[in-house]
């Protein structure tokens, strides 16, 4: 395993979609930094709100109402440095890779030029009433897409 | 234990702190609603950018730096209607009583002028080191007080 | 409102139904102690057991299958000793009262002999489709009489 | 990135560590299967029985007494199949690797025969003070690899 080398804050695309946040006392353990699964669950919430402010494409509507799942086949962080309580953070998703029932994110948090955290989350795109995978509707695929060209132009 | 009667968002004193939040995917349970235990977690993100923002006492140096505790001696919640993921609520904590070493909200939930949740928590102050109560720190009594005479005009 | 008194172990009723625990490092906050979320959350999963294992109602079959949901009217929690992580608890669920559709617990979590929480939780029976209320079902109603009145021996 | 094949429960070494769980209903989310990032924190729950029941070091007294803490440098895991809310699930931790301030770790979920999740994690260790790492300490060195090397008979 080959461990990533941290990017600054201002090597991130300008027209990425930027999520500021708070460290949350909840968040934290006894050593006083964020707990590891933490970051996971902020990343979902980040999501969520790409999905509904950037990509147009309504997160609990695609679940509650169109029954699509936006589960993940696999997720992985690299921890670069410890957040600390109150401390103000951004993160930034990025699309890697849209395939066929699948799409990769990354997603960079900072902690002003420095990154803290490095996620890579593959999603399969399932129905989740039948529980099997399904291609990536429509008005997703183009949203991603669309967005993915706007960060590398 | 008698039921308390849900409060219009419009009742709510005009010169109080509004916190604005979507709800998340995670919070939610299998039901589909808000899990019970996810509202007391909101409430004290709540309370941190309450001190922080509009008390001017910055919660987490208030734990970290000057080893201040704000756990709680009470905390309950009376759940009127389930909140539903992507919802965006408001959460608007009220002082109800500042005692010697301890202190008592009122958190409020709405969702438009339906109130989905009343919290009403006692905070007890306490030394982080030595792990017993001390008095309410100066500043933060002086806080809660003026929040709380603003709050009343 | 009055603070509770907390009660010895050896006080509870013999019968009871007991869950052992140990405080988990996620559990724990900044301050080395269980975040009062954390408290509530442990509940549930104390009442998942009980209802499987001590009532003979299937808690996961009763939501996924039967429809029916065990959602919170009212939470509240006293606080009387902080918990440390690792620490070895028990917790032990009683009947307070079992109405048409509602039924109240208490919840005792002890280390040792001192009780650390004490938990009233007044759950509502919900129809999880039509989300509306319903009659505790014949099943968990004698199930729950029995226990009580097995407490009460 | 290539997929890891599951594995089944019965290839996994007889002498490794295995950890029985219930997946409970918050650790479900509103498409009623395990939210990703309850596993990550189900496996430090795990890691934490595995070091004081198998390893003989105690976890809550290595992070509270002595100082060390045992946060990741990487996580990831594979998803293979969802877990749903009362289901009964093994985990079984396995030492894949041991450096000088760092170790790594596989973890297994399985479902009767079925691996429902893969984790991998790398520990580095750190003083929690200091805020730096530090090397493994002697005792759990010596643990890691005793477990290492009976796994591997």
């Amino acid at each position: 395993m080959t461990r990533p080398t941290p990017l600054a804050a201002s090597g991130l695309p300008p027209r990425a979609f930027r999520a500021p946040a708070r460290i949350r006392f909840s968040q934290c353990d006894p050593a006083g930094i964020v707990f590891f699964a933490a970051w996971f669950e902020m990343a979902n919430a980040v999501i969520e709100d790409w999905f509904t402010e950037e990509l147009g494409v309504d997160f609990h509507a695609l679940h509650a109402r169109r029954r699509i799942g936006t589960g993940f086949a696999h997720a992985e962080a690299d921890f670069f440095s410890p957040g600390l309580m109150g401390e103000r953070i951004v993160l930034t998703p990025l699309v890697a890779r849209i395939g066929g029932a699948s799409y990769a994110l990354g997603l960079h948090v900072h902690r002003g030029e420095q990154e803290l955290v490095r996620l890579n989350l593959v999603t399969a795109t399932t129905d989740l009433d039948a529980r099997r995978a399904v291609p990536i509707p429509d008005d997703l695929r183009a949203a991603l897409t669309a967005f993915q060209e706007r960060c590398a132009a």
